[in-house]
């Protein structure tokens, strides 16, 4: 028998937890600083709601969903992605007429699509998101691209290239699919099957077609830009405007479509380019949606949302090596020869529940192997407790960067941890700090590199 | 079409999500406390795994797993609990024969059971727990016990009672279980067809049996604490001593077996009565396991876990009033009339860029909707922005607690902010203070509770 993960899914364990978390951290943060609310949708869904949401014309629905039927007959899928179960909760709750709008959600967790595995895909991968919902406001889009902004710059990207364009709105997209249609008709025959079939149900997708020889042809086909209506042309140029005034570069990019059937008006990706040169192309994505909210059952209402894919992220900054490196623990124990484990194992709650975390050798009874454990595991101090000082009641602390030792008076144990600990108490504390840190950083290397021009 | 959750399972969205994280933040940092690192294992699994694991005599297995084929004839189910896939993690890694042992994690997510739904009951539903995992010393069941207790605490139950039980190592169980066969077999047909099922399958499943005249004839069947060896009896009275040294109270509980077929030796359960005297039974619980590594095909290395089901936690503090008020946010921004608000919305993006949260009404211009709407967002100052002010670059800064105003010049925002807030700054950064408050408040109340008597 072979209990490995199933093809597509992987363990996220160890250093590679830790650092997720912080991923994770650092992006929720930001969204406190925005004002958006963690919304915790279930991962099982019924069927038709992404078949309605994400759309029979995506690849997602059409190939990825994991959909089986329960003990009860019922057709579930295990999300794709979140938005549609955001929006389902909102109208559920009755939110949307009860509460203030816009509302404003932020997600974060695992989204499976049965795609080909390959290096950085995963059929079990992580996304957060946020959605804005109940706003016809454009500088709501623009708020959706700043967060993005912020949070790839706090984890510390720093080439960005924040691609946008615009899909239009209904009128907009209806000329413009009739002028796609027109086009591709004339071609379809030389192109892949999965084109002809996204012509019949939704020629925008065909946009997206990565087969090269497709490509070519795309190349010739008719712009979005020339068919908007005056109300959607406006409301772009507004938010360009805003994006100018707050300081966030942008390509305007023709060519960018979404791969999910509800988009309208603002769509946008986050592209980045390493330091030494690799582009890991679209890093975070989203887009303005008009339809999706009555769609699902509720109100007239639009919303713009965007997500990042949180394995992407980790694989990029651990390349970069923009990643913390491992924990610490505060203090390591050990217990040498006969002496009274119980009672040493009371010292050891004792020192947790004073919020210092702590780890003991209960598994050897020798000094050397305890000393390379505390090292391994990254520990500050370590107290030695053998069988004369537990007489006595004064153990040797050491401090395992310095080698420096004290002796220690058991019942004093918890006061000198304090006192030795005393400065380093606020070094998680401050999310402001950081970002200014983050700021001067960059303004200092801003100023070499004008100092070099 | 329907568009509601799925029976059983349900969205965790605004002060119920808020609260969620907040439970788990306690939970995480009590773990890092206890040098727990955290593993994250796929949703999806082999079926297998938890057929081996979990026992095809469990409840769980036979009845209650979310298992299909997906695209690939791959027979896969959704987690119905975590241990298993943190040990095929443990063992896929190779950290149990390349780190040093034991190996301890966290976890926390959701799992999947299809059981009928009830109050309080979820087919999906969120655990929390650790696994430590290599080490034969009676100490790590202590030690995991006493996690238990220090984070039920630190949550704020305060009535808890610690149930403990042993089932005795595979000697000790294959002696007691014939007895149980032999005690059964001349009642079985008087029982439920469940139990039917269990005595072929495994006849400790019985004692778990809810059904009234069953559990008539259960209180008859033998005890395990007559078939222990002198080993297992040792390792117990251990176990009984360490607690006793760590003052952490228990009950001997004789019928304490858990629904999982891997446990051996310690066992045991937190069970919870609130003040006014609701008993809400288990809410947490969790065992020693000796085959389990082995039987997954790992090195013969024995464990201890114990898990919490959040949804219980919740519900509970929520009953007895234990649960955060809603979150704040730093400033609301309130655009009168007809001013730039592409310019207004820089400001914004600048002051959560220092670390202030912040939300603007960008869908209203007047004063009392923005008063009305900061309020409800349980903002604690306002900054309103009106034609003339904007002129001048003079705003009004309103703290909403105490209706106290005063103008800020633009240039000047930030730094009032700073000013303000400079004071609150710590108010979530320390762990140990608020053990220590916790501790103290305790304390105190122990001494009313005596002066009392």
């Amino acid at each position: 028998m072979d209990y490995n993960v199933l093809k597509g899914t992987h363990d996220i364990i160890d250093e590679e937890a830790y650092n997720y978390s912080y991923i994770e951290e650092i992006l929720t943060n930001i969204a406190w600083l925005y004002d958006f609310k963690e919304y915790r949708v279930p991962v099982i869904e019924k069927s038709e709601l992404y078949q309605r949401s994400v759309g029979e014309g995506s690849d997602i629905v059409r190939k990825e969903m994991y959909t089986f039927e329960d003990k009860g007959n019922r057709l579930i899928t295990l999300r794709p992605e979140f938005t549609a179960g955001i929006i389902r909760s909102m109208i559920n709750s009755k939110f949307l007429v009860t509460r203030d709008l816009p509302l404003k959600a932020f997600y974060c967790g695992p989204v499976f699509r049965y795609e080909r595995p390959q290096l950085g895909r995963y059929r079990q991968f992580n996304q957060f998101g946020i959605e804005i919902v109940g706003s016809n406001s454009y500088l709501r889009d623009v708020e959706c691209i700043a967060f993005g902004y912020t949070a790839l710059k706090m984890l510390g990207f720093k080439n960005l290239e924040l691609r946008i364009n615009t899909l239009g709105d209904k009128f907009s997209r209806e000329n413009y699919k009739k002028a796609l249609v027109n086009y591709f008709s004339k071609h379809i025959n030389e192109m892949c099957n999965d084109c002809k079939e996204r012509l019949k149900l939704n020629p925008l997708r065909i946009l997206d077609c990565k087969v090269l020889d497709d490509q070519e042809i795309i190349k010739g086909a008719p712009l979005m830009k020339n068919y908007l209506t005056l109300d959607s042309k406006t409301r772009f140029e507004n938010v360009l405007e805003a994006l100018d005034i707050m300081g966030i570069p942008y390509i305007e990019d023709d060519t960018l479509v979404r791969g999910l059937d509800y988009y309208s008006d603002t769509v946008f990706e986050f592209h980045y380019t390493s330091k030494n040169g690799n582009n890991y192309g679209a890093i975070g994505a989203g887009g303005h949606y008009s339809d999706l909210v009555k769609e699902l059952g509720g109100p007239v209402l639009s919303g713009v949302g965007l997500s990042f894919g949180i394995e992407r992220l980790y694989n990029i900054l651990k390349d970069d090596n923009k990643l913390q490196k491992k924990d610490k623990i505060d203090l390591y124990i050990a217990p040498i020869g006969n002496v009274d484990i119980n009672y040493i194992m009371s010292i050891v709650f004792d020192v947790r529940n004073n919020g210092y975390s702590c780890e003991i050798n209960l598994e050897s009874k020798s000094i050397t192997s305890s000393i390379k454990k505390a090292v391994r595991a990254n520990s500050k101090y370590l107290l030695i407790i053998g069988e004369d000082e537990m007489k006595d009641g004064i153990y040797t602390l050491k401090n395992l960067e310095t080698q420096e030792q004290l002796d220690v008076y058991e019942p004093d144990l918890i006061k000198v941890l304090d006192a030795l600990y005393q400065e380093e108490e606020d070094k998680y504390c401050d999310l402001t700090e950081s970002i200014n840190e983050l700021k001067d950083e960059e303004d200092e290397e801003d100023e070499e590199e004008i100092e070099k021009e």
